[in-house]
């Protein structure tokens, strides 16, 4: 009953199964071997888009700091939600990888406006030489709330920033559950609505480690090369990490692992119905659900054997009888007795 | 007969079953695991060094990067070989990291003496504000040019960076080659000799990718922990990394492998002898070699699928009949026959 | 008739004929001439701070970020109010010298309270090492809205930074006006009320362009003597700065110059009830001030010749007759006709 | 007898005056008044580049880090001799700024041959992604030891670093000097000569502190004011700065200037005949010299007042009764006499 997050899961046996059938002999290093290539060719696939460039890194902050920084110059600001994992949740990687700051637009449900881009554009701009400059605008899809951009979200989104000759990078880490949610193509969900870089994730969606920089536009493709390589990110033994990538394109396995776990969150979401009290805080459209539940029902679930995160308090603290709030993740190992069991736990 | 690096071979069986075995289930995420308070011990046992700080990373340059950075100020100078990995291969990665830049010593063989050392860091100290301050001192074990470092020398080495009050770094990527080649302990050539960090390397000795970073210290833990993490280093799912380490120190694996390795190394250089005109550059005590071989024993070996690196000019440019620099490298993987091959390509 | 800033003044005649008489012979360079010698010995005098570490350099904004970068970790969130110069007019100075990012908090009339404070630094702590660490709380005196802090107010937000252990840093650039305001000493306002470092301003105040950086613990000093080396801020012929802090501190200067521009604004405010639908954005309590005037009032003040900033609009833009806002900033050479004409203009 | 720096010595009343006759009124800030345009306009005249961007800081050190900066990328080695004052005298500023590392050329008397960069560049190039890239090329002129590079060798460099499609920059703390050492004119020094950037230097040729930024591609401009703005180099009260410069550059004074003291130092070099055991170390073309001079007249030089840096000893160290290296420098204020002076000193 771990439902901490996406990242606490076990890898998909068809990742270990490349991983391991990778260890054949010898191989050039730093990338330069056939199980590289042909994971670059993988991921192009997967974006439609024949001419990206492709490199592959084992942690969502990197990917993230690395797209970033070929954006952004160092005096840039980079527009991005209050709630942006890079704001957040890397102890400042993209400040450190870019040089650049971030601007915090405020949005219900970990989501951002249009309008409210162009506001905070606006105001950059009016600061001249002594503020940031304008800078790319990141968004997360998946969002950090658990909801989702919709596609003429993205593309609007997208076109406030094009107005301005800014750059649209999207923080992919639970891209497979966006598109999922959204039933659209990578290539829809990115390029095709004004994105121009993404960190496709596999970590959280049962990979090892392992996250695709993908750059539509190939220019940025030997900057992205030095920018790893001087962050230490660029394994020797890369065909390791090049193998989890490859396996988790093949099949469509990507897209099926993010099935699961939304299906799984959506199982739970309609039997949120059966627990007195509980109630969604954002509309839960992936794998990742804000749920406030009386303190009990916490209670009985963390004595069931339940993990998952609390916000705002403790079930013993006495402090208040009010819900708290969870943070529930799905992975796509998890099976519907496991939330079966959450639910019963909370239902009492 | 691949011979250009170490980190081109497989990993070795039991690193590869570890991984395999960590994939069980749930586990707390960014090494809140079992797995990772294992192998932080078990490295800790390695270097009797029960209160040492330790943690893991994918890559050696982050490894040193993250180490000199604990270590040094951003004005400071890093003193290191001419030819030290972090000066030549990591494209800047310390000076990224800690702000600091590197001063450069020269000295045979890959080594440099005390004397230059002190030299170095009295001139340092001539310019007062207007030149980088003295800063941490960074030696490799096993050297980039295959020498090592014996315990005297790291403990002059050492002595005159006390006197100044600097730290003493040692840069391991062949950490367990150099331990082999002086038949001593970890902890004889580290902390016993005044060596204060470590990047204790295991990717070029038949992991993955996994590097440990050891503070004798462990105040500098934190700060450690934080520049990992803000590097995008932090692995979320962190068993599969740690996993690796842990199966590195048991029973002894680590020396195993030097061991291996080293004395495939031993068998190339005595059965050069048999090779016309070929002769050591260096002296070659662990793992790794500069040899002079004639063109046309290269040439031999190239056709017969040999693979390295050669230095100063290519078998067929016809500049001249002079031998060409190739650098070797065994790895734990390497057979007799496969030596034995070499040298009969060689020989001719 | 320009109100734009102060630092659109003449420098006072004691500070230009202290720069001349500087200029006689030859002098060593880097701040080792007597000249500074004395000036650092009179910023101490003003300060009653005999030990203090006191460096000189030409803007304020390498003042803040050379204190905030002695202060803050790479990895620390700097506590700064949202409108605070150091976040929105110093394009990022501070995160590049520090390699720390701001946290904005938000409060009314430019100054946030003990307890939004201690709010931003728990929701810091609660991140772990995933988000940025608590550093240095920074504040404005005279705020960047022309308000004041109270001493108890200073004296309650050292509290809480010193009950999380953190430093405190007073942003001076009208530090005399504050002063005067307060009608307190520098030492009051200071290290007496928790503070740690102040960037002491003397260019908005009369002087060409030097502000003091002043550390109460000489620990410091070293460090901030390195970085402003390494900034590029270390005047060789440093008497030329020196002199004009020497002459700025000497008889109260410092004080009688923001007595006269405060004396201006207090002028400024009282004729305010001259003009119809003006008012008071924030209480002025020093040279600066914020206020609300129709459009038609701003039209005869620019068509009489003034000079200042509007916010929100224009008076020709027909957008609404809602009044516009600007803000008012009196300098040391103001006179009460400068006042009275800007009066008369509004007033109509 | 302070021969110790060409920054110990006065402002040039011309320029005094220039300062104190700005300070004449209210001007708008940060460079946005009229005398800063003017000095804009006047060193583009110098130059012959109406084009050219042009900004002013107070420091030769930032001059460079900005220049460097703007044409370097974080990645990048930027090729300049050991000696250069951008490696060894500004405490990391150009590494601070642009975030590249020195590559390091040798070369007699403060040179480099243009035979020695191609190495340097080449050198740099066969590491690919695991070295610095190739950045741009900076040479000083005069140069740390001197010396000049004549304008034969500065078009030989250029073509080097154009070759490889590298800047090249110009860092001209002494560039009047070496104009009058050259009898040629600041364009043919530069642009003609395949310069891109240029430091132009007035604070060590009688200015109080002004250095001016020149780019001769003006599409530099806007990131060359951004930088200066994030480095805490943009003068708020700016027309002190630039009326500095504005004067420097009417009616040649800038050469007048240099004439005057490269003749003292020709005048010192030639009075060297008189001195027992006397010799120039490098061939000294500007105002700067590097002479050998038995100890015992270094002796008879300080008790008579003189006052010059030392190198390798002092004068009562008695480790040897070799001669003492030391560094003179003449400034624009420098009398016959002073100089007749110390060679009488010496002379004995």
């Amino acid at each position: 009953m771990m439902f901490a997050s996406d990242n606490t899961g076990p890898v998909h046996p068809a990742i270990m199964a490349a991983v391991a059938s990778a260890n054949d002999g010898y191989a050039m290093p730093y990338g330069n071997d056939a199980t590289t290539a042909a994971a670059r060719q993988a991921v192009r696939a997967v974006f439609e888009a024949p001419d990206a460039a492709v490199e592959f890194v084992a942690t969502g902050s990197v990917a993230n700091a690395l797209a970033l920084a070929c954006l952004a110059k160092p005096w840039d600001g980079v527009f991005c939600h209050r709630t942006a994992h890079v704001e957040e949740d890397e102890c400042g990687a993209p400040d450190f990888y870019s040089g650049a700051k971030t601007v915090l637009i405020d949005g219900a449900d970990g989501r951002f406006t249009p309008e409210a881009l162009e506001a905070a554009i606006l105001q950059c701009k009016a600061r001249g030489v002594h503020g940031a400059q304008p800078g790319p605008v990141t968004i997360t899809n998946v969002t950090e709330r658990g909801t989702v951009y919709s596609l003429d979200q993205i593309r609007a989104i997208s076109a406030v920033a094009k107005a301005h000759g800014l750059a649209v990078h999207l923080d992919g880490a639970r891209f497979a559950n966006a598109c999922v949610a959204l039933g659209c193509s990578a290539a829809e969900m990115t390029w095709k609505a004004g994105v121009n870089a993404v960190s496709f994730g596999g970590t959280k969606n049962g990979c090892m480690g392992v996250e695709a920089v993908v750059f539509f536009d190939p220019a940025h493709g030997r900057e992205l090369e030095l920018r790893r390589k001087r962050g230490g990110h660029l394994f020797s033994k890369h065909r390791y990490l090049s193998s989890q990538m490859l396996a988790y394109c093949a099949d469509d396995l990507w897209l099926d692992m993010a099935r699961a776990a939304n299906a799984r969150m959506a199982q739970l979401v309609q039997g949120l119905a059966r627990v007195h009290g509980a109630h969604l805080v954002h509309p839960a459209a992936g794998n990742l659900a804000f749920i406030e539940v009386p303190r009990a029902a916490h209670a009985r679930a963390f004595a069931a054997g339940a993990q998952y995160y609390l916000f705002g308090g403790t079930v013993d603290d006495g402090a208040t009888d009010a819900p708290l709030r969870c943070r529930i993740v799905c992975d796509w190992a998890k099976t519907p007795e496991d939330v079966e069991r959450l639910l019963e736990a909370w239902a009492g």
